[in-house]
């Protein structure tokens, strides 16, 4: 076969011609872009046009002899194939026509063309039989931009802070024994307190930068060197210590903060009961002002009432209780009282019982323990009374005064510490992630008996779906809880309860993401990933109960549902109700009849990357299961079903929902984001990692929107085909991509991510 | 409100129209049921009969004034709803007109429809208001009943193994430091050698009873002591053993099975690679022929060839060691050869060099390691020849002459190990299934101010549906496990092909529903399942790598998929192959012809509740993906592209293939297995199970079949539904199905078990 059958003006367009038809990915904008580039080439003869363009049609594909006959003209040409050239497959045409012909007049369109299509080596290097100049990794993008469009404004604290890891005390090492490993984090947190690390969140006169979001960014860099050293930092500054900032007053800041920040007061933060984890309201612990004594009355009532996991709980010499606040025989409901646990040679203090939870799946570098309370009595003072306070004439007083809405004050105050958890596991998921990533691009597997070299594992598509959704979405959720923690601590608008319900929703998608992402690059490493050696496993271990502490995943996402259904609420049961329904309804229905078949079946990619019809499908389904668990509710509660069963009827349902609203609102939030990316090159980058996310977000769920008419078979096809292609077109920039997360070199230890 | 104004007709129906209407569950096929049990009903007047069909009009249903006024009589009634009744709904209606009439003409069929409707005390237990007197586990069905029906003919020897399991050695406590926790794994092992476990699957010459399916049954109850015990068990015994038995000849036999059996020699199994994981046939240790010498020389050539996670490698003498034979400078492939790797003083041998793995996420009882070969002579006779042997004159003979006929003849009879692999993760999910249900049946969370106590965490809808389907998977699992044991060990069939592929692919979705399970039922547990002492955390550790070793279960399922298409292979490229499509193509074409409306739409429970349905709809998904495959490699061959890119590009489409019919696989061998059990009650147990897991597994995949327009939206929804609602159904039997198990109580030593 011979080259010199086609025109030069043909031939340059084989290569790009035999790829695009090798498979069958192209949509119809795919391929006006490619007949544009070549209506547009002034150098072609009427034939070659006619000739070209006869092979662009998507209803009479080219035939397999025509295809065929492509790929032999390619592999006899002897051109080499440059990955690391800028755009490898135009030079590759332009060095095989200037080969052949000695005037070779070349298309420049042809390297727009191969970034539009995003056609990469790795979609054709198979198929192309000629020698292959390999890369393992594009240098298009420069990590330490894409790391600094994640940092943002915290740049500055965040690479301080990565040098600090530097220092011996944070090197990593297997430590099975629970003393020893425990005396090292109390160590490493000591050493960053000194640092002024720990007092970051408070205000300045108690040593602190008032900055909580720089804390919850430098937070997520905690994870890099440990999950226990993470968590006891927390523990310690953020819950001990936030309770103290957020529902004491300047007694308690003036007495406490200084030291707590500085770690010379190490505190616990005693909330959850063995008997009632997740309903905190429920606790039993009571606090019983005593008028006589000016005193509170510490007690732990029944058997299973002890606080439990509480972190710190054996180095701690003091604790943040919730109890029941009992005054003048009434109870005003939980609050928060500072209690002494140990003296000052660490005895336990009189009616203070201690005992260690022992080992634990992960997180065995944090001293979780129970607490039992027999009559333990601390001043009137102790009362963290911000919200709720005793009178020196012993009588109760808030300035809040419904009791609900005074506990969901409080709480709402913790909130920070949901996000921090969030980042926390979605630190975690980067690192393991990279780890993953990194081995992927040497571990060589399998090959056919043509190929000396076994494939890289990198190479192997199934490898790319496994890990680069993964990565995108750790994109997306990175620039979500920035702007959470933000809005979060936006001091001008202090009703906090609309962050709260959709922190929920975030923590609960976002920690399980990171767990389901860990245990796919344990996977994804094979055996190497089970060595404790390589990093994965303590990840692993540490990140598991990010799903049930802070609260439990299944009750935050419930919350979360509640707070989307809370505009119904107060009209719930009212006259009212049915008038909201029936609006919901009727916009319901407008967007159903703008679904017309032309909207349900459009699989143009042009369609299917824009973000509005990602806006539109994440909006539908919020708005559709709103509506439709309100819908429920009402008909059991006409029925008479009391609203509680009403609500335990559609609880399944309600996890759908807060499951949608947090995607929703996740994805939004990050497009809202790219657009403020200045350079270009990365802009469009971020951009098509929200593609990527949007689209396998839908994917996951498209059983739903094919119920719902809202995609036809075709489209739900199309979306599985476009993440499928994504995770390869991404493949070359996927070094790049978990190098942008920042991670310090010092703390990648794993020896199969050298 | 009177109860009165109903005849005593009526008043006896109510409960259960209350019930029935309150959800709108029931399908045509359900309401029937109702409807001929009144017709048939002889004491009712024509106004009553009139009044109670008039309510049983799924398009014309009750007003809700009805419904709530049915509420209220109930409520008013007084009688209290007893859950330890056989037919509690039926008899509080019984109890209820007897009440409040003299002569209460009772419809005996009413308990029929109780049981027909699978209608549930916690159903309709937070409706009525009124006493409500609580069991939380029915005793309706006989766990040992059905611990008989999973253990089979193996029960005697089942039941002796976990009476064994009650000796001192076998108490499970927190292991942390990985040489003591080795050491006591030893004497486990050793201590079942000398009850004659560790040879149970060798012929009886050499101490066994020749049942490798008994051995596979005990074997799965060694989980429930500890995962590193098992695994160490099965490379002892299963691998090195194995290797010795179905590699080795008679030679092989008399010198090394009585005492590989005994533990007197302890042997590892080389067969893995740093570099080479999956890849078998690519590993690079050579085995070279010295004729001179008539010795093998075992060396490893270069850095990453080393053996590596080698179970037992720290304390074996011996270890059968997988390489390249080479014989007159020819490579004959992979064969076995018995290399004693230490002297008797536990010395390395000379050229042998060996390291810990460390540490690991999981089975740190299990001394893996890496092994280095330098030169290492060893004696001709030590090659295991079954297969391929060197004459005397040194001359490599074989009966086989296909190299890789050759080499899968040999590997498959290893497949063994693999059952062995699912069968232990099984045993991993139902003790963590077994925890997590005990713990639910006891603990309490939440509740609405109304009642006094917090609500049972089992009796929450999400709670249910998180646990029960797993539970259907795992009776599911143990039958088709069993099945497949028997196949494999059937001397009758000496083609072993099938099979293989088989239990690869049920291998991979085995051990991937053990981990998911797992994982649910620690967070199910919430923080309590995070504490080592509730022995979770070790299962999950523990069962993590079976997804890897014994074959990676994404190889393993392309193994299956290759293996389904394997009756295309022989024609692909040949005219024969489009023949071959164009036949299957028809056969697709005439089920989607049968796939009309009615068809598609049919949400009745009859329907969705068939077997039928369920093989139907398992048998379209198989037969659909390999035909679309085919096409589709093809297609790219026509093109020119090499059939290994071909595979290579539709791998993703190839996984799904693997599980599609593993699915299926299992399903069908389920449901061959319940028509056999004799006892209908049980019976009707094990077909729910099977409905369940059914309708669940097509949840699953419900995208899949939406775009195929093999079931409607209408559908897909009722699936989701009817998931939802056997989990329900099940609830009051939930404790009798773990218990079903048959885990001793001796091994459930988790304190929230108890």
């Amino acid at each position: 076969m011979e080259t010199t059958t086609y025109t030069a003006g043909i031939l340059q367009y084989i290569p790009f011609f035999y790829v695009i038809w090798s498979d069958d990915l192209l949509s119809y904008s795919e391929i006006s872009v490619v007949k544009n580039a070549i209506k547009n080439d002034d150098t072609l003869t009427k034939e070659d046009l006619s000739y070209l363009l006869k092979n662009l049609d998507k209803k009479k594909p080219p035939s397999y002899q025509e295809i065929k006959h492509w790929k032999q003209v390619i592999s006899h040409s002897k051109i080499k194939l440059v990955e690391s050239d800028v755009y490898p497959l135009a030079t590759f045409s332009q060095n095989m026509i200037c080969h052949h012909f000695e005037a070779c007049p070349f298309n420049n369109h042809l390297k727009d063309i191969e970034i539009n299509l995003g056609i990469q080596p790795n979609h054709y290097n198979h198929l192309f039989e000629v020698q292959i100049i390999k890369v393992t990794s594009s240098s298009f993008y420069n990590p330490l931009e894409i790391d600094n469009i994640l940092k943002g404004e915290h740049a500055p604290v965040v690479d301080a802070f990565r040098d600090v890891l530097k220092d011996p005390i944070f090197k990593w090492s297997i430590r099975r024994e629970k003393s020893a490993f425990r005396a090292h984090v109390l160590k490493q947190v000591t050493f960053l307190a000194k640092e002024g690390y720990g007092a970051m969140a408070y205000p300045e006169a108690y040593g602190g930068t008032d900055n909580m979001p720089a804390y919850a960014a430098v937070f997520e860099n905690m994870m890099y060197v440990d999950g226990s050293m993470a968590i006891k930092f927390g523990v310690q500054f953020g819950l001990f210590g936030g309770s103290i900032q957020k529902l004491g007053t300047k007694l308690h800041h003036d007495t406490y903060l200084s030291e707590t920040g500085k770690a010379t007061i190490l505190g616990c933060f005693a909330m959850t009961e063995t008997g009632h984890g997740s309903n905190v309201r429920g606790i039993k612990t009571t606090a019983t002002f005593d008028k006589e004594t000016d005193s509170i009355v510490i007690h732990t009532p029944g058997e299973n009432d002890n606080k439990e996991y509480i972190g710190n709980a054996l180095d701690s010499t003091m604790a943040s209780v919730f109890a029941q606040l009992i005054v003048e025989g009434k109870n005003h409901g939980v609050h928060a009282i500072l209690v002494n646990i140990r003296d000052a040679e660490h005895k336990l203090m009189p009616g203070v019982t201690i005992e260690d939870n022992g080992y634990k799946l992960g997180l065995n570098g944090v001293d979780n323990g129970k607490i039992w309370f027999h009559q333990v009595r601390v001043p009137r003072e102790n009362l963290l009374n911000k919200y709720g306070d005793i009178t020196p004439k012993g009588r109760y007083h808030s300035d809040i005064e419904n009791p609900s809405k005074r506990f969901f004050t409080m709480l709402g105050t913790l909130v920070g510490g949901r996000i921090c958890v969030a980042r926390a596991g979605l630190g975690g998921a980067k690192k393991a992630l990279a780890i993953a990533v990194k081995h992927a691009l040497k571990r060589r597997q399998f090959n056919d008996s043509i190929k000396v070299q076994e494939d890289l594992l990198m190479d192997y598509p199934s490898h790319q779906l496994r890990l680069t959704p993964a990565i995108a979405s750790c994109y997306v959720y990175d620039i979500t809880l920035t702007h959470m923690m933000k809005l979060y601590s936006d001091t001008t608008v202090p009703d906090k309860r609309k962050v709260e319900t959709q922190v929920a929703g975030l923590k609960s998608i976002i920690t399980w993401f990171a767990n389901d992402t860990i245990q796919e690059c344990r996977e994804a490493c094979g055996g190497k990933g089970y060595l404790m050696e390589n990093q994965i496993a303590d990840l692993k271990g540490d990140v598991d109960i990010f799903t049930t502490f802070e609260g439990d995943n299944h009750v935050l996402l419930q919350l979360a549902a509640k707070g989307v259904l809370s505009d119904f609420k107060s009209e719930l049961n009212s006259d009212g109700f049915t008038a909201v329904l029936k609006l919901l309804g009727a916009r319901i229905s407008d967007t159903l009849t703008t679904i017309n078949p032309a909207y349900t079946n459009n699989v143009d990619t042009v369609h299917l990357y824009s973000s509005k019809f990602h806006k539109d499908a994440f909006d539908y389904r919020t708005r559709r299961l709103t509506y439709t668990i309100a819908m429920r509710i009402r008909d059991y509660v006409k029925k008479g079903i009391p609203s509680y069963q009403a609500f335990l009827k559609v609880q399944t349902h309600l996890l759908e929902l807060g499951k949608a609203y947090s995607v929703e609102l996740a994805y939004n939030t990050y497009i809202d984001f790219t657009a403020t990316i200045e350079e270009e090159k990365n802009r469009l980058l971020f951009e098509k990692l929200g593609v990527l996310y949007a689209l396998n977000e839908l994917k996951k769920d498209a059983s739903w929107y094919l119920e719902q008419g809202y995609i036809s078979g075709t489209k739900s096809k199309a979306l599985r085909k476009r993440v499928e292609r994504l995770s390869t077109e991404l493949r070359p920039h996927i070094g790049t991509l978990v190098d942008g997360f920042g991670i310090p070199e010092h703390c990648m230890q794993a020896p199969i991510a050298k």
